[in-house]
């Protein structure tokens, strides 16, 4: 939970200048208060209100081992989209049953990796993974329990690159009648998979629940025809996660009911009229469990004035840790740690006792690319060299999808509860840059 | 040097199939022939037809131990941006005054192991870095060889993200009066640093000359005006890179010749008037010795057909192991390396006796993202799981801007001469992805 008593930022009780000294900068703040409070939220208005229900936490939006550990104990479940978070989460002891792995090409390696340790569930994207689940459990004599990921052809509006469930996706099984029907005759009736139910996606960072209603409809359409057709019961829906946070004030964030309980009406009505026990029903958040914990620290270096034309503010991180403003166009919010600080959300900086009038400027990275900008035009009361910049919201999609460009180690990340901090992923060194050379 | 018998690729005499059995896949592919082969085109038409001239090449684009060798053994120079190059450079027993450094915002520990290796030149972007060298000076009881960068208002016919020369930019120094004179005037009296004269980078991919030859303009007026305010006697220019390479036919390659000849002509010509004798010359380049050096082979996983929409090919890297198609919008060749080959520049496929008629297939990765797009319509000869796809001009800002998002690893790099073959940099293991893990 982000604080300040109007000189200093405080992350969960602690001071965001003092985890600057101690673990150096750019630095990756994670409110394990945040996260556990979005898990509490998750329980009170989903899991613990409607029986036989899951939520497993999306690892792509941002996975270390500690992490593991608290969502465990939080009671979520996770899903996996690859060998890498797939060993994640075992080495961090996380129950193998309880995790759900996903992908629109799992390798045969990664799929022998999840029969032989037991998961959960293995969602097939796509006709030919069943071959390769078969053979798998053959060879280990055991049989898998499956979903059908769909595709329902659904248009969310969100930034294209991650829309996933319209028709034009690489991910999921089209409904066409041509391919969908011939795929669940052969994983229904193979005796290496237990088909439970079906599995949709549509689309990261919504603010609107028409997507998820449109593309329930859709599915329980089809469930309905299962049923008629094949007498097939379906005993589980997962659908999938993209409930949006704040980043912004052009972000409308909607609580998790919002999306879910209109959605578990959906279901109910269906299956009470189709007179089917009520299936359990998966979610994936990822963005909505640790987006908002995130804060990343930076140091400004160089301010460069351009007369007439900008103000550039530079800090030791940039598109390294945090591409999503090069990426997707990305907005983010920021303001000065050690002076000035604002919580998210509050109107922008003016002129005050402790702060001389703030300044429009552009926050940029340390690489050598004109790209590497973080937040375009924001106000900041005259930033200058030594400085610590805090931008927030950087839980989710940024250490995830870091690189080592311009050879930038990977920045540590430290988890604070309760006034209380501890490193969990330390800073990548120089010699860990070199350590795969031969 | 790419070739193919019509039913396989080969890289420099080794077969891409037996190095894809051999290493693995994903893997990047460095032909070290090539690598080669353009360090002597640059020897030939530039280092050695002009005196007192450097090619430093741009670490940012590909670095490891072992490139560091072979540039070092073809006499180049290197220019690097951060502390994790300049260590990875220095690890290689790179010769320190050979190495040049630049970045918009170096912090003081960049500088100091700059200034304690003793850095050939250390290229100053901004009023304020002056400081921080001095500093570091004073202390070691050194003396610094330093450019200035200047950032010439010249706007470069390539993508946004990589115009780095004009106006609005975080590089450089303002040439506005206003600015430049004061900064210059520092820096030139500073008893710390001996200036040796400019630097400019204009963007990256270029294939035209006007960009260089307006910037070269530019800077050759602020000469004779700082010789005639100043008496300042200008000893080096470095006129950056930007060199554009093939991707596909949409690039006009153009020879070094092209850009330098005439930059050569203008720079003698403008201080034989100002009767000075012929500077030093440096140019960056970075993606023109390595960029088609490099060939990605991935192994073809789930095809996925959308009827009347698009056919999905996945293969087991993607956005990952290269983010420019969906950072720039990237295009690339490929073509399947294991039957079917074609050279990059060869037309398109068409039924042959080896391969059934092409189709128009999409390539994308494996990420859990739609954005994970590597080739967006493209055609081959009915691509099948366990196909060997490769994919050409990757040796450039793929391997060094990859992201282990989804927990991917980072994909291993095999060099290839004259028929030989041998593992550079190993694939990165999940173990390694939790080993900062605390």
């Amino acid at each position: 939970m982000i604080s300040t008593d109007r000189r200093e930022l405080y992350v969960d009780g602690c001071s965001a200048v003092q985890l600057a000294e101690e673990y150096g900068t750019p630095l990756l703040v994670l409110s394990e208060d945040h996260i556990r409070s979005r898990c509490r939220e998750l329980r009170d208005t989903f899991l613990s209100r409607y029986p036989e229900t899951r939520a497993a936490y999306a690892a792509k939006a941002f996975l270390c081992l500690e992490l593991c550990r608290i969502l465990e104990e939080e009671g979520l479940c996770l899903d996996v989209v690859s060998g890498g978070e797939l060993y994640t989460a075992l080495q961090a002891g996380f129950p193998p049953e309880r995790i759900e792995m996903n992908g629109n090409n799992k390798s045969p390696e990664e799929i022998r990796m999840a029969v032989e340790h037991g998961v959960g569930r293995i969602i097939l994207d796509g006709a030919d993974e069943l071959d390769l689940v078969e053979q798998v459990c053959r060879e280990l004599n055991k049989k898998a329990n499956v979903l059908i990921r769909i595709s329902p052809g659904v248009d969310s509006h969100t930034h294209q690159f991650i829309t996933t469930g319209n028709l034009d996706s690489k991910f999921g099984i089209p409904l066409a009648p041509s391919i969908f029907a011939g795929v669940f005759r052969r994983i229904l009736s193979s005796q290496y998979v237990n088909l439970l139910g079906f599995h949709y996606h549509i689309g990261s960072q919504l603010h609107d629940n028409e997507s998820h209603l449109k593309a329930t409809g859709i599915l329980l359409d089809l469930i309905r025809e299962l049923k008629t057709s094949y007498g097939y019961r379906t005993a589980e829906i997962n659908i999938g996660g993209g409930f949006g946070i704040r980043y912004t004030d052009e972000d409308d964030e909607k609580p998790y009911e919002y999306f879910l309980d209109p959605v578990m009406e959906m279901i109910r009505q269906a299956f009470n009229e189709m007179e089917l026990p009520m299936p359990a029903v998966v979610i994936e958040p990822g963005r909505s469990i640790v987006g908002n914990a995130g804060v990343t620290l930076y140091r400004v270096g160089t301010v460069k004035e351009i007369p007439g034309v900008r103000r550039y503010v530079s800090v030791d991180g940039g598109m390294t840790d945090n591409i999503r403003p090069a990426l997707y166009d990305a907005q983010y919010e920021c303001s000065l740690a050690n002076r000035d600080p604002r919580l998210p959300g509050a109107p922008q900086a003016t002129a005050s006792e402790t702060a001389p009038a703030p300044e429009l400027v552009t926050i940029c990275g340390k690489c050598c690319e004109s790209g590497d900008i973080l937040i375009r035009d924001t106000l900041l009361p005259a930033p200058r060299r030594g400085d610590l910049l805090a931008v927030y919201s950087t839980g989710a999609y940024c250490a995830s999808m870091a690189s080592n460009y311009n050879r930038l180690p990977f920045l540590p990340v430290v988890m604070t509860r309760g006034g209380r901090h501890r490193l969990v992923v330390r800073r990548q060194t120089y010699q860990d840059l070199i350590s795969r050379d031969l």
